[in-house]
């Protein structure tokens, strides 16, 4: 069996670090207890929230493997730490929207909670400074962002894994109400990366529409490290 | 021949008043003087300007045209008046980028005057309470500014203009920067409404590229209304 050591820090984000490790292929992610919101104008600690990402993240990866969405995991290593395949991340979020909430709803004067009659996606810059701007799929290609070819396949994994997701949650007793992904390039290939949790969906219970996400934390909803370990408790 | 009356206003706008006529297919539009800029913040008058754009939009209209692009474009009834087909607005306003300025460049961060790898497409929700945000594609769908087909007809026509316009002020002197379109439905059918003028079109000249659009009144360059007549002296 390989051997495992963490090197060097290759980057801190605001919720995770990312470490080198002997294999140039792989990397290890380390989940932070860090909170931000509003392009970190917001700043906190939810306690155990580095905890409850990386479990969440590696159920949900493990899962969209077996449904064949090719992505970044490779197993956990610890109650914060994951191993995964190292990437080059791609400079556009993809957010999936299938309830109207948070910016969205705000940018274009909808009610949060008016359900979508189709579901929308949005490409954003990933980029801090600007505020991780919405773009579209014109702007991605005249400055280089990502190829056509790059961009067509984002789009189908996405509105595949919000089927897959939408069902999951939905046995869960949990509404997908919106989520954001990142996507990298390994070995010439397009594949999911980044997270899946509480800080990058929004998960509404299915029958009190509670949020059980990090609105909780932005909008200081109270109980918001419950929530992050109601959502792993329910998932497990 | 008919016979053309101006019955009530049916809708002032920031430029232009629009009128009835007896036919009830046909509308009068008034050009007037009024600037404003920053969705609304700014408030100013540039003296001519109806009559510039009034008669600019007369003449990209037969062009348009005669290069078999439906339009609403009917006839010049004066210095500041065109008769047009009445047409229910699409609630999207349709902007192509050939080289980045104003609110692209800002927003992601690029050098006004980067000419861009690709020409780009944005839609925005024509609402002047919201200031017209950036939307995609699906956001038209599920929320039901237009169907698929449409928008796929408004796309294709506006990459035509665009080749058609860019081409045109060429032979002016004048570079086609970015320029916004509207679009209405008329018997069913996606026409070209609206204006195309200064106000709806930067243009740079080719050898020094000066202003020569609205830009001059949104930042105080001098010379409006010079721009405004030096555009309708070369396009005549
Ligand atoms: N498989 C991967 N390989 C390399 N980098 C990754 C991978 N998955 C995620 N990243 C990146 O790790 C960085 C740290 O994550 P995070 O703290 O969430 O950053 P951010 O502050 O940009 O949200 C981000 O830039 C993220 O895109
Ligand atoms: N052919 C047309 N039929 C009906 N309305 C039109 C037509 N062409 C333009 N309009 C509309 O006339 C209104 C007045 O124009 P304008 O003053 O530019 O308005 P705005 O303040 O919305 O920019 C706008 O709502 C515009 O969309
Ligand atoms: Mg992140
Ligand atoms: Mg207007």
């Amino acid at each position: 069996m390989e051997q495992l050591e963490k090197l060097e820090m290759l980057y801190e984000g605001k919720a995770k670090k990312v470490y080198g490790t002997q294999n140039v292929d792989q990397v290890i992610v380390e989940y932070k207890d860090d909170a931000t919101a509003f392009n970190g104008e917001k700043k906190g600690t939810i306690e155990t929230k580095g905890i409850v990402n990386n479990q969440m993240s590696a159920i949900i990866f493990e899962m969209l493997t077996t449904m064949g969405i090719e992505n970044h995991f490779v197993k956990l290593l610890s109650e914060r730490e994951m191993l995964v395949k190292s990437v080059k991340i791609l400079p556009v979020e993809v957010i999936i929207r299938n309830i109207a909430a948070g910016s969205m709803a705000k940018r274009l004067g909808i009610e949060e909670g008016h359900v979508l009659k189709s579901t929308v996606l949005e490409f954003c810059y990933k980029n801090d400074e600007l505020g991780d701007p919405l773009i579209n799929e014109y702007h991605i290609e005249a400055l280089g962002f990502a190829t056509k070819e790059e961009i067509e396949s984002i789009k189908a994994m996405t509105f595949q894994i919000n089927e897959i997701l939408k069902e999951f949650f939905l046995t869960k007793d949990l509404k997908l109400v919106d989520f954001k992904l990142e996507f990298g390039l390994y070995k010439g290939m397009v594949i999911l990366a980044d997270e899946v949790s509480p800080d990058t969906c929004r998960l509404w219970d299915v029958h009190t529409n509670e949020k059980l996400d990090k609105d909780r934390f932005r909008r200081d909803l109270g109980n918001v490290k419950e929530a992050y370990e109601e959502i792993l408790r329910r998932l497990k």
